[in-house]
């Protein structure tokens, strides 16, 4: 098949077998023609987006999709983390069961992080799998969550403890979306964007670096690079590694410790990124503890993250807190933590860590 | 490997490449050593089983676990269709992250057909996906529900909506546990294993005609062969068609007109393979109206269902009903309703049927 999009915009492929898909990335792209077409045929598709992201974008998306689907239907979730959860969940089976929809019905997740991953539970579920496509509207979404298939609701004692793997047929980043980005959602999406930089790719955070300025300003260009350069790495590791066996675990770097800010501050008091970009300072400072990295260069990381406009300190939420909190991170085997640590500058690891030098990180990382 | 089982016993292998498992099948399997060798590895097993099987069998797959796991928790469901929801669900949730669970952890479905649905869809979902091994202890899931991965929930507007293809690690079926199966549980399993002869081997039809006596009186020798060769037909087609792209939806034939007779009365009402039974009736009669099979035959299958126990007659909820209820069946496709129905004797197709017709079937079968 052709590339469906214009010189101006890109593509990225995920190379799973026959779960193979590609991500769009462009200006643009809700309004175009191409990113619609050639997707799974149906009489009918369902959009599931929220309140926030409903008045802005569902209207174009409704227009896009209605030359291919006889009927559109819509389903608006409340917005937020604390919403991810099994009654908002039931929310999409509601609709679709109350609408006829059968088992070729395609869901589009319009939103952000949230969005995407209730959808795609909801797909995987629905009659036991149907397709779905995302189509990320903040920039988090887009470099991250809406990429590899992973997809999710939190659980009281827990984030993304109930889920699936379960990919999409396409992923489509529309980046005049990020214009209309609260700056916290920009700020958030940036802590992924980071991210990639030290678990995978130093001249990637050297480039981050040199345009985080611009970034911060929103400049397409430099939003566009960011965000293909984040799917290509998160494409290289989820083709090697579909169901986190082992390499894809690096991409959780920042998150356990971030998972335990957001659980124990209660999900949505921070936004996820503001939670992986402290837990990054910590994972940098735990790396750092370990003999792995230097001083410098945690602090060079940890400064960047500041500039991003993000949290580098942690919520006092206590010591027991956090590590009772972090025994029941998905990473964590036979009841020892394990964490995502830098093994050097440009390439990450998972393993234990004395539990005394977790303290310290703690300590000195949380106020 | 070599078979785990003694020459007394049978196995019978699902070869889905990777996911490639074998159903061990024999008495006393439950008090044996093999069966429970060669598992994935973990330090923590939940048996998640109900108040009916509980008390029968759980101690005695908990001494077969404790030399392979350090831990063996346990979860105890309440038994009915009725509880196979949402909210029964998250008590397995609930007891994985209550007791620190984390990803390696072996679930084992100690029980029926809503047990195996309930725990394999909790086993999907876990952390997305830890392992699990299906331990059937009544004849409708040892040679249907057990084999094959289809794990599911109701909805309260339709059955099994809600659920994955997951496929389990191992099947292990223990015909002694057949011998404390109340009757009507007894006539239930032998719908599903009816079903086999008309869709795929007239020969296995004749013998079960020739021997419905003996498995009445649960001959373990007619019992043993029952459930091998049911559980090798259905390999064959799950092998062929593991996410029912086609060919694998033949398997449920009676199954449309059996889950609106099942979701009409209220779940628990019949018994799933109560409403089976009486839903082949149906289909034969649509088989028969559409020209496909001969009224003798229909006839002579429609004595065998009635001879193993089985209601012949549906529940009166009026034809609108039951159209609506199949309407929402997950074979639909744009509204149409889909059957599965005899192409000739020992071979089935699905199709649709002219609404008269189905109204006619109804009229002929329900009272």
């Amino acid at each position: 098949m052709p590339s469906p999009l214009s010189d101006a915009s890109q593509q990225v492929r995920i190379a799973l077998g026959e779960r193979s898909y590609d991500i769009l990335i462009g200006p643009g792209l809700l309004a175009a023609t191409a990113p619609w077409q050639g997707l799974p045929r149906s009489a009918a598709a369902l959009i599931v987006t929220n309140v926030t992201v409903a008045p802005l974008y569902a209207a174009r998306l409704r227009a896009a999709l209605a030359p291919h689907y006889r009927q559109v239907h819509e389903v608006v979730l409340p917005d937020g983390e604390e919403h991810k959860d099994w009654s908002t969940l039931n929310q999409v089976f509601d609709t679709l069961l109350s609408r006829g929809c059968d088992r070729k019905t395609v869901v589009f997740a319009l939103g952000g992080g949230v969005v995407g991953d209730m959808a795609g539970f909801a797909a995987a579920c629905y009659m036991r799998g149907v397709p779905y496509v995302q189509v990320p509207t903040t920039l988090l979404a887009q470099v991250d969550s809406s990429v590899g298939g992973k997809t999710a609701i939190n659980h009281p004692h827990g984030k993304n403890m109930i889920g699936a793997f379960y990919q999409p047929a396409r992923v489509v980043c529309d980046l005049d979306t990020l214009a209309t980005l609260p700056p916290r959602e920009l700020s958030a999406g940036l802590a992924e964007v980071i991210k990639y930089g030290p678990i995978a790719d130093m001249a990637f955070l050297d480039w981050i670096e040199a345009n985080i300025d611009a970034l911060m300003r929103r400049e397409p260009l430099a939003l566009a690079h960011a965000v293909r350069r984040s799917c290509e790495i998160k494409a290289d590791v989820v083709g090697k590694d579909e169901r986190e066996a082992n390499l894809r675990a690096i991409l959780n770097f920042g998150h356990t410790f971030g998972h335990a800010i957001e659980a124990g501050l209660g999900y949505g008091e921070w936004l996820h990124g503001e939670a992986v970009g402290c837990g990054m300072v910590m994972a940098l400072q735990l790396s750092r503890r370990l003999g792995l990295v230097d001083a410098a260069f945690a602090q060079r990381v940890s400064a960047l993250i500041a500039r991003a406009g993000l949290p580098v300190v942690g919520p006092a939420l206590g010591a027991e807190r956090y590590l009772e909190l972090m025994r029941i991170d998905k990473k964590a085997e036979g009841g020892e933590i394990r964490f995502v640590v830098l093994e050097k500058p440009g390439q990450a690891a998972v393993r234990g860590a004395p539990e005394e030098m977790v303290r310290q990180v703690l300590a000195d990382c949380t106020r």
